[in-house]
């Protein structure tokens, strides 16, 4: 037998547990040039959640769907020549024990220790991070950069990226506990907890030379607020909009477009894959700055796949530090 | 003596004639290394509202000041030897028949005929077109480009420059006689009359296989509107927010910066003077297409320096047809 998990009805508003149900179905068989995985860790993202409201980068998710998910996989039986069984590869699966995909659509990845890198700073939030800062954001030394979601996933490793490229770099983030993760064992030299208000002033005081790059995670108010203090020429990063995804009325910024005009501001929206030319450029980078110590890595790793649905609901929330993803199951 | 406009209280609402006061004073003396001006002719361009609401790209104008215009004025005295009596020059002068300004911020110009072709095709508005169009929409052949506000100044080039280029080019305009001039006149494939409602409906019925460049000279729901037809990893021109200008409650397009993640847009803001360097291909090429019948050239002139707040009042509702102006005196 296979476990997934499903989702039963789309949600209108708030997405809650109410929206998934786990369903023993039988385990799926390998056709040719198809390979049978195991899943061992998925990675929960905000996106995951704008998936749900309809057709993005890829398909809407409809009622009744399996859970689509990212995850690190082990080969249990290949059809196809291109892999073997104990492979580990990257996949579009679905929030299961179990899957079947086409051999070709697999990524072979390497046995790195620990394996949850691959999902973290060696992968998608990593290179999200890493591409949109650095094709998009375009920083230099002596600049500000601000990031909001600085606790989150990607913001973290923008704010890293950052200080190790030589700019003062100010996170946004929900709450005095991840605020002092982010100064503390991140190294930003700022902060700003969005929950305590003020949210325009107290970044207007950690930004005394403006705001030349922000890289945005949430859209709303706090995009908003941010642009009122972006200098001439300013750099705005849209990665996400986690604030809108999670409702049925969303908010846009009351200044836009004016403030790009007169501020001659350029937004830009970006997905990874857009980048994956310069996948291994990046690769590099952060492997160098791991190994001396500019880029700290932070997970937050939530165990069994039953969790799933309360990781995400979690995430959308804002109770996650680190990259969030769940063990399925053990390391090969 | 000296006729002069002046702001006499910033307007909280809708521009209004009572904004403004004629005034007699008397006529400004040059000192060392400045120069005595007549105004021949002056711009009028949505921008000179958004001065009002504060500081932008240059300070914001205050109460009892005259109100500043980008004019072409005749050198009536000169002390600077840069400048002689009857040179024809390019200056931030104010809504008056006589200002004095330093030599060093004024710009010599040819003789053209006729001499407001210099504010309108090769002026602001020819250059606002092909920079913003050229260097940020970066159109190609085939491609659809959708311009707002397609019967003013700046509009009716971005579309024949965009028909020269080989694309698609489909206009936004107030009513159904600025709407035949954009597609009969100016040649435009198809153009929406945004006051007949239904804008998103019409134009994505004008443009079967969507937007790739869309430049926004208005903002507000009719940004919303295109931004919901671009195609994936199109380019929109922020040129300008009339929408936003006259009113005391801005709203900001709801589905930003959602559409822009999704669909990974790129929006960017600027003004002519950021593309400086470039003016003298954008003459090149604008005289180039003038010459060939491909750009034709709609100018809306008011005569008497008395009529300009009607001219600009009028220009804010949308009145226009090509790039107006005002003329205060004859040509030299």
């Amino acid at each position: 037998m296979n476990r997934q998990i499903v989702v039963t009805h789309l949600p209108e508003g708030a997405l809650g547990s109410e929206h998934f149900e786990l369903q023993d179905v039988a385990r799926p068989v390998p056709g040719p040039g198809e390979a049978l995985l195991r899943v061992i860790v998925m990675s929960i993202d905000a996106a995951n959640r704008s998936w749900l409201q309809g057709a993005t980068y890829r398909d809407a998710v409809k009622a009744g769907d399996a859970m689509p998910t990212y995850a690190i996989c082990e080969v249990v039986e290949s059809q196809s020549p291109r892999l073997s069984a104990g492979d580990l590869v990257a996949a579009e699966a679905v929030w299961a024990d179990h899957v079947v995909r086409p051999a070709h659509k697999l990524q072979k990845l390497p046995k790195v220790q620990p394996l949850t890198h691959l999902l973290s700073v060696y992968g998608i939030a990593g290179k999200t991070a890493f591409h949109g800062l650095m094709q998009i954001g375009q920083p230099l030394a002596g600049e500000t950069i601000v990031v909001s979601a600085a606790a989150g996933s990607v913001g973290g490793y923008v704010g890293q990226i950052g200080k190790a490229l030589g700019c003062r770099v100010v996170g946004i983030a929900g709450g005095p506990e991840k605020c002092a993760h982010v100064t503390g064992e991140l190294g930003f030299d700022a902060c700003v907890d969005y929950r305590a208000g003020g949210v325009f002033k107290a970044l207007r005081a950690a930004c005394p030379e403006g705001v030349d790059v922000y890289f945005d995670n949430v859209g709303g108010g706090i995009l908003e607020a941010t642009l009122n203090l972006m200098n001439e020429r300013g750099r705005v990063v849209c990665c996400g909009a986690i604030s809108q995804y999670d409702t049925t009325t969303p908010t846009g910024p009351r200044n836009l477009p004016g403030v790009v005009v007169v501020k001659r501001l350029r937004m830009e929206g970006f997905i990874v894959m857009d980048f994956a030319r310069d996948d291994a450029k990046a690769q590099r980078a952060l492997q160098t700055w791991v190994a001396s110590g500019q880029i700290k890595v932070t997970e937050d790793v939530m165990d069994g796949l039953e969790s799933a649905p309360a990781a995400l609901i979690g995430l959308l929330a804002g109770d996650n530090t680190g990259k969030r993803m769940v063990r399925v199951g053990p390391d090969p």
